[in-house]
C-alpha cells in the first residue's frame, strides 16, 4: 500500500514548443533509443567476423529490439558479438520497461474508473500527477520485473547447465528470462531455430510461458492484484483480462493441437507429450512473446490464420504485449452477443460497459485491420510472396509478436522499412490512438445541423 | 411528386407468431425463392445433353442468382437450356427486385431524416408505412429497373447483332442487361469467359458498366434525383453516394492501369485503348457486378488485393450492390480524418453526422470482417487452395459481387455450402445487421453500475 504524502510537487507543464502528451512522449523517446541502438548495432565489434550490419538491417533489428517483437533479419546467436547480443538484450530491457511504465501511467490517466480509483496516490490527469507517485509506481514495475527476471534466468540456466556448462548457461539463462518477460522473442539458439529444440522440454516451455503470460498481462493486472489481494474485490479489466488470457490460451492449445495433430512436418511424428507442450506453447506464444516451438513454416494454413488471430489480439493493456489486447477483442464479442440478444446495454459479471468503450473498441479494431491492410498491399508490390507469408509478417509486426513464415530475412530493403514502420506503429500506435481518442473533448465551438445517412 | 390521399390505410400487424421485421422477411422470401429455384434447375430440361446438376450445384447456382452475386459453379452458357438460362434471369431480376424494393422501404425507414423527409407519403416507421404509398414506390422500382434494363437490352441487341444475328442478339441484350442492372454479373459467353472477348469495346463496356453504375447506387438515391431535380437540393446521403462512387471508380481505374500495366496476362501487351478500357471496367465492376473483362486470376497480388477492397466496399446502400457499401466506408474515412484534426464531431459539407451512425459503420465493418475472417477459415480446412484465393472468393460470395481467381468451380460440396451462406449472409446479412442496429431501443429496465475497462 502506498503512504500518502501531504505536500507532493505537481509535475510543472512543459513549455508550449515541447509540449507532448505522454504518446507522443513516449514515441520520441522509442525513436531516440531506436537510432542509439542502430549506431550501437554497426560497430564493428558487434557482430562476428567483422560483418558489419547494413544500417536498413541495424535499424530493423534495433527497432525488432526497441519494440520487443522479435522479427529479425540475421540469426541473433550466428551474426552477434556477446557486445552485440547484450546491446540487443539492454535495448529489449529498456524499451519493455518504458512501454510498460508508460502504459501503466497512460492506463491510469485514461481509466478513470478502472478499480484502482483512490487506492494510488495517482491522480487522475497528468497535471495531477506526482513525482512522487510517479516514482513510486516506476519503482515497482522495475522491481517486480526484475525480480520475475531473475527467477526465470535461474531456473534456465539450472536447466542449461547440462546442455551448455554454468557460465554459458546463466548467460543464455539471463538473455532469454529477459526476451521471454519483455515479449521480444529473441533467443540464442542458432540459424533461426528457436526453442524448436526444447518443443517437448517441460521446464524450459513452461518457464518461458509463464514469463511471457506474466510480462503480457500488463501491470494494470499486476498492480491491481497486489493491491486487493482477494478475487472478489478485483477490479472487471483485471477479471476480464485473467479471464480472456484463460480462455485464449486453452483455445489456442486446442486449435492447434487438432490442427496440426497429422501434420508430420510440426507435431504429427512426435510423441503425446510433445504434441501437448508443442500445441500450449503455440497456443500461448502468438499472445506476443514469438518464440516457436514449432516450424512455424511449415503450419497448416488453419494454424495459420488461428495465430493471425492470436497475433492480432494480443496482451494485456500497460504490459509488454502487443496487438488491439485481449480486452478490445471480448468487448466486440460482447457487443455481438449484446446485438444477438436485442440488448441496448453491454454488460459483463454485473457491471455495465460505457458506450463510449464499446465505440473505442470498434474504432480500434478498424484502424489496425485498415493499417495491416494497407502493409500488407505495399508490401505486394515491393516483395514476391504469397499472401499468407505477407499477411502473416505484417500481423506479427502489428501485434510485435515475432513469429515469422519465413519471409523477413528475405524482405527487400524497402520490405523491412515497411515492416520496420509497422512494428513501431504496433508499438506505440494503438497506445497513442487509444489516447487521443479517450482526449477527445467536446468543444465548445458551434454545431452543425445533423443529418443522417443510409450504411451497411 | 406523389399524391396525398387522405384516408390511408394502415398496414395490420400480423398475429404474433408470424411478426417479423422487414429485414427477417426479406430473408425468408429470399429462402423460398431460392428454393424454388434449386428445383427448377434440377429439372431435367434445364441443363444440356440431360446432365442433372446435383442438388449442391443447383442450390449454388440459384442462391448466386438470387443473391445476384454471379459466382458459378457451372458455365452458364454450355451448361444451360435456354429453358435454365431464363430460370436464372427470372431468379436474378426477383432477388433483384424483392432486394431492392425491401431496401428503400427499410432504408426510409431506418433513415428517419435522410433528406425525403416530408416529399414521400410513405411514414417513418413500419406501423406509419401505408399500402399506397408502399405500392406506389414498388410501382416506380420496378418500372424504373424495367425501362432501363430495355434501353441497356436494345443497345446490346444493336451491337450483338452483327455478332450473333438478330433474334440470338436480342435475347444475349436482355440477359445481360438484366444481369448488369441487377449487379448480378451472369453472362452467355460460355467457358467462364464473361465478357473478356469485349474488353476494348466501347460499346458493350459502357453499356454494361452504365447499367451496373445507376443499378448500384441504390434507390434512395434514385428517388431522390427524381424528386429534387437541382442538385443544391439533394440529400446528403445522395451528394455522398455520388461522390463517393466517382471518386472508387476513378481511382480504382487508375490503380488497377498502374498495376497492370505492364501484366501482359491481362492489359500489358494491349493497345492503348484497350489498357484503359480494361482498366476503368475492372476497376468498376468489383462494386459489385461481377463481369470481368481481364483474365481475373492473372492479375498482380496488388490488384488483386485493390479488387478485394473495392468489392468489400461495395456500392450505395438500397440497390443491388453488395459490400459494407461506401457510405460506410466513407464514415469510416471521416472519422480517421476527424481523429487526426482532434474534432469531436464527424462533419460532411456543412452538416454534423449522427454519432451512432459513426458507431454503426464501424461495427458494421467489424462484423463484416469477422465473418469473412470466419468463412476463410473454415475454407482453409476444406478446400487445397491459397489464402489469396481464399480471400478473393470468400469477400467476392459477401460482397455478392461474383468475381473469381477461380476457385469457385473446383470447391468441394462443404465449400460451395459455406460459399453460398455467404452468398446469403452477403445479400441480407448487412441491412439486416443495420436494421437491428438502428431499432436497438433504450431498453426502460434497471442498468448495472458502470464500469470502465483498459483497451487498446
Ligand atoms: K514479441
Ligand atoms: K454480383
Amino acid at each position: 500500500m502506498y503512504k500518502e504524502n501531504k505536500r507532493t510537487r505537481r509535475i510543472k507543464r512543459p513549455s508550449t514548443w515541447i509540449r507532448m502528451n505522454p504518446a507522443q512522449a513516449l514515441s520520441v523517446g522509442f525513436l531516440i533509443l531506436i537510432g542509439i541502438g542502430t549506431l550501437l548495432l554497426m560497430l564493428p565489434f558487434a557482430t562476428k567476423d567483422r560483418h558489419h550490419l547494413s544500417f536498413i538491417d541495424a535499424l530493423f533489428e534495433a527497432t525488432s529490439a526497441v519494440c520487443v517483437t522479435g522479427l529479425v533479419v540475421v540469426d541473433t546467436q550466428t551474426t552477434f558479438t556477446v557486445f552485440g547480443q547484450v546491446v540487443l538484450m539492454v535495448l529489449i530491457q529498456v524499451g519493455g520497461l518504458g512501454f510498460m511504465t508508460f502504459g501503466v501511467l497512460i492506463a491510469i490517466m485514461l481509466g478513470k474508473n478502472i478499480g484502482l480509483k483512490g487506492r494510488l496516490m495517482i491522480q487522475e490527469s497528468l497535471n495531477q500527477l506526482t513525482i512522487e507517485g510517479m516514482v513510486r509506481l516506476v519503482k515497482f514495475v522495475v522491481a517486480f520485473t526484475l525480480i520475475v527476471e531473475a527467477i526465470g534466468a535461474i531456473i534456465l540456466a539450472i536447466r542449461w547447465t547440462e546442455d551448455f556448462g554454468f557460465p554459458k548457461a546463466l548467460y543464455y539463462g539471463a538473455f532469454h528470462s529477459v526476451s521471454a518477460f519483455n515479449n521480444a522473442g529473441f533467443d540464442l539458439m542458432g540459424n533461426f531455430s528457436s526453442v524448436t529444440g526444447y518443443i517437448g522440454d517441460f521446464t524450459v516451455i513452461m518457464t518461458l510461458s509463464s514469463l511471457l503470460i506474466i510480462g503480457g498481462i500488463g501491470y494494470i493486472v499486476l498492480l491491481d492484484i497486489k493491491i486487493n489481494k482477494s478475487l472478489r474485490k478485483l477490479s472487471l479489466h483485471t477479471k476480464l483480462v485473467l479471464l480472456m488470457t484463460l480462455i485464449l490460451n486453452i483455445l489456442g492449445t486446442i486449435f492447434i493441437f487438432i490442427l496440426e495433430f497429422n501434420n508430420p512436418a510440426t507435431i504429427g511424428d512426435l510423441g503425446m507429450k510433445e504434441k501437448l507442450l508443442g500445441s500450449y506453447f503455440h497456443g500461448v506464444v502468438p499472445r506476443t512473446a514469438g518464440f516457436n516451438s514449432l516450424n512455424t513454416g511449415e503450419l497448416t494454413l488453419g494454424s495459420q490464420l488461428i495465430t493471425m488471430l492470436l497475433m492480432f489480439i494480443g496482451g494485456g493493456s500497460g504490459g509488454t504485449a502487443g496487438g488491439i489486447k485481449v480486452t478490445t477483442f471480448a468487448l466486440i464479442l460482447l457487443a455481438v452477443w449484446a446485438l444477438i440478444k436485442e440488448d441496448e446495454e453491454v454488460n459483463l459479471m454485473g457491471r455495465r460497459i460505457p458506450k463510449e468503450l464499446i465505440f473505442r473498441a470498434f474504432t480500434i479494431t478498424v484502424y489496425s485491420m485498415g493499417l495491416i491492410a494497407l502493409v500488407v498491399f505495399l508490401l505486394s508490390l515491393t516483395e514476391n510472396a504469397p499472401l499468407n507469408m505477407l499477411l502473416f509478417e505484417v500481423i506479427s509486426a502489428f501485434g510485435t509478436v515475432g513469429m515469422s513464415l519465413g519471409l523477413t530475412p528475405d524482405l527487400s530493403p524497402l520490405g523491412k522499412l515497411l515492416i520496420a514502420l509497422m512494428m513501431f506503429a504496433g508499438r506505440v500506435g494503438p497506445l497513442t490512438l487509444a489516447f487521443a481518442l479517450a482526449r477527445k473533448r467536446e468543444k465548445a465551438n458551434y454545431k452543425y445541423a445533423e443529418e443522417k445517412i443510409m450504411i451497411g
